[in-house]
């Protein structure tokens, strides 16, 4: 039987960039995926979307390109040319971490891997030994009972990123990050996009501010939103699909070619030997201590099956902590307050820390700031005038709560608030750190100025 | 006689940001204008040149829209309707700032302003008497001796943003970020482009590598570079223009439509009266302590006319430590050393601090490291795999030393690494601070990490 130091079941940014360090910090590693080394995350996630919004954002320069002095006939997208180079980016990646497995010396074991006791895990048959166990099996698109998803009528993120034919009209039902990147990217190729949220804003985990400006965004270029809605019913039995809304007005039928399900992912803890272990899990997560131990000694559980933000950023920050503190570093646990998120539709959403209304309703007494970028002179230029940055202190210690943009460009943008406030920067600082002319990130400063009433270009 | 608290002479993004600085603060302000508000910046610097840019940049994605899955026919570019986007971009920012200075009840006094003695200030016959007079008068595009500008065959920035007809053969003097910025907008439109630089290196400010990549970068889009050359002579009698360049391998004359000279800048500080108050200049600059008193009390200058880095944010930054001084606020006097530059030509360069070649040069020990976009997630989706970040930190107290990138959107993403150098960040602060994922600001923690030899994708 293989013995190992260290061996990760799942190979996305949490599983791989786990391996990686584990094997920089000296552990002989192992790492099991039973598809696609990257996970969801390069092979059907972030990366493979960001290569798609590229196209639709490249596509509207095409169609706007008047408005630059420009001139182009029959401005055309090839669907199946757009969706052959996101696989493209994605089989890349792919192979740059199979790339980078074989420079740091981890053992790729292909197959379904589950926990067994004794600090074992099986792969398909093979048992493995390993003085330490991190589980990073993700997650996956969510299903509604209302809404089951059969792939073809009623589709997932999946099979939304390489249909074989683009959708005339389409329905999306959730408006989190993968919902409005969808809705974005398929409104600009051309399809007549309709977004359901039962919440009463779209992007319902931001700030007010910015999820109005989306949806004035969104309006605008077309894609119709219905909030404070809920589709209660699918009917698939047709051409194409009638989807049944409750609307605050009443019910409201709507057809399309298909529907988009975006509702939130489901932790991969099935079938994985949780049970067999003795795993502790509450609902869908399995539980951990700062360090990601899990209540059995030498197994631990990284990124989306446990309960920080779903998101590859953290899975991937909790995987190097995990590791650093079996090799004994002195690690500092994960602030969970200080991660950023980010929506790469046009205009990009980026954020950190408190809403407004959480901050409220912590019990702050705050001080906000707001600068649009229709006062910036790098956003005229550019023909970027479309949102603004919105800070958030606390009035009395002066820390910075929160920080919420939507913009071109932001989602680069929002590094400098997250490094801000891990560094317990005052707004005064913010604003007397030089930040160059003519840029977007001038807003942040400006921005700041505002909510000390300091603002020069409002 | 109109009595005001403070006069500021000139409304660039020194004089006008000056003015309503103080304004806020409280002071009855009048600014002095002979031409248009916002100063060369606004109207014929930073922000038409990046519209410029803009449509160049957009131009580039309708010539490569096949890299994207997209499709058009003869993609072409009129010429005036891009000078003419500009325009109107710097006009509207100029209305902007009108609009400012009425909100701010700032005095726009029209005309040529020079300083007398008794702290007072003559536009065109008039006299007007302030506390403190600021000046603010900017600077222009230097001429050299070998290449006296005509305005027609040998032009300087402000042509060169509004010539009536684009040259087919053009070669750009010097490259600084106008001459490199200039270089990029005129190739992309289809002009054969010829850079002559004096030193070894193109953007010889920035880091050695940095300018070896955007050289690499710019010879590949066809952008012809002669380093450690210079042009001796001009020949305009001529259809075009005959330049004789002396290189290291001898002399060879290269014959264009026209020459930009873009070697500098040249303070504007003749006739402005500095003589009959007894303001002490050394050479092209007036003395100023940290607060921007000349040696005569009363009389300040800020920006380009003063000898810190010639850049709009540098003016803006003096322009409001100067009046807050005034207004007795206790501040800190700016720090040079954290100024960040930035070039935005394609692909775009950012950087702040020191050069690994000035870091040495200062005895420090030093850890450096660097990450390719080529590695990037974000970068491959969007097609913007060229360049990389560059770090550079003191290995013995961990003080991040200096900062150097090249790549698309850097000079949004520099602001992060100015603020953590104020806050006196560490490497390793950088490193647990959570980047989002996809972006390009994750190569700013994968360097720090490259420096640590703790770097995940590479």
């Amino acid at each position: 039987m293989s013995k190992y130091d260290i061996i990760v079941l799942g190979s996305g940014p949490g599983g791989y960039v786990t391996a990686i360090r584990a094997s920089q910090l000296g552990f002989k590693t192992a790492i099991v995926e039973k598809e696609s080394l990257g996970g969801v995350c390069l092979n059907w996630g972030c990366i493979p979307t960001k290569a798609l919004l590229k196209s639709a954002q490249v596509f509207e320069y095409l169609k706007h390109a008047e408005d630059y002095g420009l001139k182009v006939k029959d401005a055309e997208h090839d669907f199946d040319a757009v969706v052959k180079r996101s696989r493209g980016v994605a089989d890349g990646m792919s192979n740059g971490v199979k790339f980078l497995m074989k420079k740091n010396k981890i053992d790729v074991i292909e197959g379904f891997g589950k926990v067994k006791p004794g600090k074992k895990v099986e792969v398909d048959g093979t048992d493995y030994s390993a003085d330490h166990i991190i589980i990073a099996t993700g997650a996956r698109s969510r299903e509604l009972p209302s809404l089951p998803q059969d792939g073809e009528k009623v589709i997932g993120y999946r099979q939304a990123m390489t249909l074989d034919k683009q959708p005339k009209k389409m329905i999306v039902v959730g408006s989190g990050a993968i919902g409005v990147e969808f809705a974005y990217f398929y409104n600009a190729m051309g399809t007549e996009v309709t977004v359901v949220e039962y919440l009463p804003n779209i992007v319902p985990v931001e700030d007010e501010d910015v999820s109005k400006q989306l949806e004035r965004s969104f309006k605008k270029s077309g894609i119709k939103i219905m909030t404070s809605s809920e589709v209660t019913q699918v009917d698939t039995s047709g051409k194409g699909v009638k989807a049944t809304v409750k609307t605050k007005k009443g019910e409201e039928v709507l057809e399309a070619d298909l529907v988009l399900s975006a509702v939130g992912i489901k932790s991969n803890i099935e079938n994985i030997g949780l049970e067999d272990v003795g795993i502790a899990v509450d609902r869908d997560k399995i539980l951990v201590n700062d360090y990601y131990q899990s209540n059995i000694p030498g197994y631990y559980a990284i990124g989306d099956v446990t309960p920080g933000q779903a998101l590859a950023h953290v899975a991937s920050a909790e995987g190097i902590l995990c590791v650093e503190k079996i090799a004994g570093h002195h690690v500092e646990a994960l602030d969970y307050g200080n991660v950023p998120g980010c929506t790469y539709c046009s205009p990009e959403v980026a954020s950190v820390g408190l809403t407004e209304k959480q901050a409220k309703e912590q019990g702050y007494d705050i001080k906000v700031g707001k600068f649009p970028f229709s006062a910036s002179g790098k956003a005229s230029a550019g023909g970027n005038k479309e949102g603004f940055v919105k800070v958030i202190f606390d009035a009395k210690y002066g820390e910075w709560l929160g920080c919420h943009m939507i913009g071109a460009g932001v989602t680069d943008m929002i590094a400098e608030a997250v490094l801000g406030r891990k560094l317990e920067t005052t707004g005064h600082e913010v604003l007397k750190a030089v930040h160059p002319h003519p840029t977007m990130s001038e807003a942040v400063m400006e921005a700041v100025a505002d909510a000390y009433d300091e603002v020069i270009h409002l």
